[in-house]
């Protein structure tokens, strides 16, 4: 154990879905990682609950089998795995039924006073159904958390009617919304770095700052997944959750401390800043696109059509927009968000771009003076970069290089960076909030987002198509560069 | 040759005082090495000139040993050597008498039309003198220039002797009074950090700046110069010239261009802005010490006296300062001055500390919220470290951690950093006078020094003896501590 490492208090998780892509992939190895890490006390126990009819000894030889394959050799300590494996527990239970929920109600009447987290890694249409159960069987004890995965809705309505669901039997304090892109440790280091240091602060500014981009770039299609991505489109999967809470991130006031209220209140005043795009200027201010067959890092790649196998559809592979923060400080800067699927790299990052200097001293022998960037990378290769001016060293006048200065000390540190779900998991067990979402913050992006969908439905203009493994619509581009700036592609 | 390197044009470079110590250690290795990156035309001549007897060969013969010396190994490439020691000559001559100058104008007759540089490598005392003769025997053409080493006098009045006498011969923009703190490349690199970026400028002032810090320490003593260093003592031999010269590149406004004027018209509104320090205020404003016997980084060490070899000294060997910039940018900053012999660490640098954050969010599990600092150090290891806070890396919560972030890039770039000398003395040949000290500057700071020797003198209060290898008197500590502010002692 760890010296940095503080026990949280004992809890029973119960991962709703348990049999799935995201329990096997994350949520075991994650709870795994922590037990590990000295970080899980001995009372705590897995409770996984699915339709599957299997035996707890079944069950835990599946996560077995699952942290052979999601988590590095090295960090698999037999003793460890052993101990893990002994707080496996199983339920077999009909999430829309009532077989099973007994047997759940009396496996947690045996720790009734400790935490108790409901993990719901299941498809958004059994929130409803499994929250209205835990609440007839009676399991929402005071020191009861739900964990609730995205998406919250399809819209700002039925973002409403989820809420309503889970909201009527647990309270708002209880309610945890999961966006991993904020447990990521460069976003955390986001927070330090704007709130620690008296040096960012008084730049953060539409004085200062002359744009702010933010990209989600992926190479993968939709392959596996078509169905469900055809009702969503990228616009829902990406901009609505994980990238405007980025922008409110970078955005917001100092809150006045990092309580969960005291951080949501202001992300939410972002949100509710935004100037709305809706059909008058929809086409200005935003671009969708669609992938055609082209190129992925492992070969030739089908086109969208193709992998959902229907001969057209008017879903959006890829989104550009323009945003704005109509407020004192970011009145004038735009916030360019770009998102897609079978793009040319896997990045996902915030570029913080400085206006110029407002005057070279140096002269053209010196080269070009490049302005400031502040580059947080989320990944891959996580990590800040402060895009610098310096000198050159030689021996004779001044010649300037642009050297990117590295702000996260990887290196400084022997600790493994936690993945996301490993801090998001934990802070559900102490009950902190913070970096989980609020209602009302789903709602008002639900309501900054559905006026752009509309306006979508409503224009004549389809998606426009991309070659798989580009940037995506040259549409994108003219986006950015008919303001004057270029999209930030350094180094990929 | 480098692709980097430009060469110069052809020059030749007289040096008064060939035989001495600066010649040795640092004028001949510094054109050796610019020799050997082809920054030197092959017609370039090298002429030394002192009052011994020597013959080309024997002169050349010492320079052969001194590169031995000064110049690492695998710098002194053979053929480089050879080709360097052909273009010494040499003329005996006497700097306060006729002999020998009758020769040196033959020999500089043979290139009329070159740039020609006399270096006055000598005593002060010896610079009238000799730009008298240089005068007489009409040396002095429209490419000559003059090179004047530090002091420039022992006072205002004195500095304005020596300038009359220079100024007598040669126009102002034929004189280079070289400093060479000036010449080194973190200077340089101050000049970019807060010039062709646009992220400092905007802090750098009294409403983000808490105050700054300059010090220059060494653990020698005086032996073998006591004699000079008695009639001169800290103030004059280091603050009034490097340390102020630091000062007004920190303190300075943007200049228009880097064109030499121009930076020294910002240098000199810093200097007359220093508020006066003088007899009602140098109790406060000033410490002075001297060592008594103590330790080094090479054993026990006699005290200043012993070395000095006389029962007494109001001498100071250590001066401490608190110093004001009294214009918008910087009222109410301090900038903190202190220098010595025989300290604890050899150190020059300047701290540039910015006022904490107003308010830490972070709450007290994360750890203290600690001021960034840049730090541009001098020597040794050059180099210029942003502290900075981050979040230390860890599965939960917000630990912070105050880091040094390398902005100097050591690593970035191949090439050896130049010497000092180097890239002034290709200053000279180019006729560059930015990093050179003009004579309004020189005579302002001994404007503002003069009064402080004055108040100690006129004091009852000696200079307080300090235990060679600590860091000087304990007044010089409480003068800082008063303010609520340290010296910056990290990592010596």
């Amino acid at each position: 154990m760890s010296a940095r490492t503080i026990a949280v208090d004992p809890f029973d998780m119960v991962v709703f879905g348990a049999t799935g892509d995201l329990a096997a992939r994350k949520l075991m190895p994650a709870l795994f990682r922590r037990d590990l890490a000295g970080q899980i006390p001995p009372e705590a126990r897995i409770i996984g609950v699915s339709r599957s009819r299997l035996s707890r000894e079944e069950f835990a030889g599946k996560v077995g089998g699952w942290l052979a394959e999601f988590v590095s050799e090295p960090e698999r300590e037999p003793a460890c795995v052993q101990r893990f494996l002994t707080r496996i527990s199983y339920v077999p239970l009909d999430a829309a039924g009532e077989d099973g929920w007994d047997e759940l109600a009396r496996l947690l009447g045996e720790a009734q006073d400790r935490v108790r987290a409901f993990y719901l890694a299941v498809a958004p249409d059994l929130f409803g159904p499994i929250c209205e159960r835990i609440g007839k069987y009676a399991l929402v004890t005071p020191l009861a958390r739900v964990v609730v995965e995205k998406p919250v809705g399809k819209s700002g309505e039925t973002a409403r009617v989820v809420n309503d669901a889970v909201g009527a039997v647990f309270d708002e304090s209880q309610i945890f919304r999961i966006d991993h892109y904020l447990g990521k440790e460069t976003v955390q280091n986001l927070m330090a770095l704007r709130f620690a240091n008296a040096l960012f602060e008084p730049l953060w500014n539409a004085g200062h700052v002359d744009h702010v981009q933010i990209t989600v770039a992926e190479t993968l299609g939709v392959a596996g997944r078509a169905g469900y991505y055809d009702n969503s489109g990228a616009l829902r999967d990406m901009v609505q959750n994980h990238m405007l809470q980025l922008l409110c991130l970078v955005a917001m006031e100092p809150p006045t401390s990092l309580e969960a209220d005291a951080v949501r209140d202001e992300k939410l005043k972002v949100l509710r800043a935004l100037k709305p795009i809706r059909e008058g200027n929809a086409d200005q201010a935003t671009v969708r696109g669609q992938y055609k067959a082209g190129a992925s890092p492992d070969g030739a790649a089908p086109g969208y059509l193709e992998e959902l196998g229907k001969p057209e559809s008017q879903t959006e592979t890829f989104v550009a927009l323009r945003a704005e923060v109509q407020n004192w400080r970011w009145a004038g800067v735009p916030f360019y968000l770009r998102t897609g699927k079978r793009l040319a790299t896997r990045v996902s990052e915030i570029v913080v771009a400085f206006r110029p200097v407002p005057y070279s001293i140096f002269g053209a022998t010196a080269g070009p003076v490049m302005s400031n960037h502040l580059v947080i990378r989320l990944q891959p290769d996580e990590g800040v970069k402060l895009w610098l001016m310096i000198k050159d060293p030689g021996p004779g006048g001044m010649r300037l290089q642009h050297v990117p200065l590295d702000m996260s000390f990887a290196n400084s540190f022997s600790a493994r960076a936690p993945e996301a779900y490993e801090r998001l998991l934990m802070d559900v067990v102490r009950g902190s909030q913070t970096l989980f979402m609020r209602r009302d913050e789903v709602e008002a992006a639900w309501a900054w987002i559905d006026p752009i969908r509309e306006a979508w439905t409503n224009s004549e203009q389809p998606p426009r198509p991309y070659t798989a493994g580009t940037w995506g619509p040259s549409a994108a581009v003219a986006l950015i560069e008919r303001d004057g700036r270029s999209w930030h592609d350094d180094g990929y």
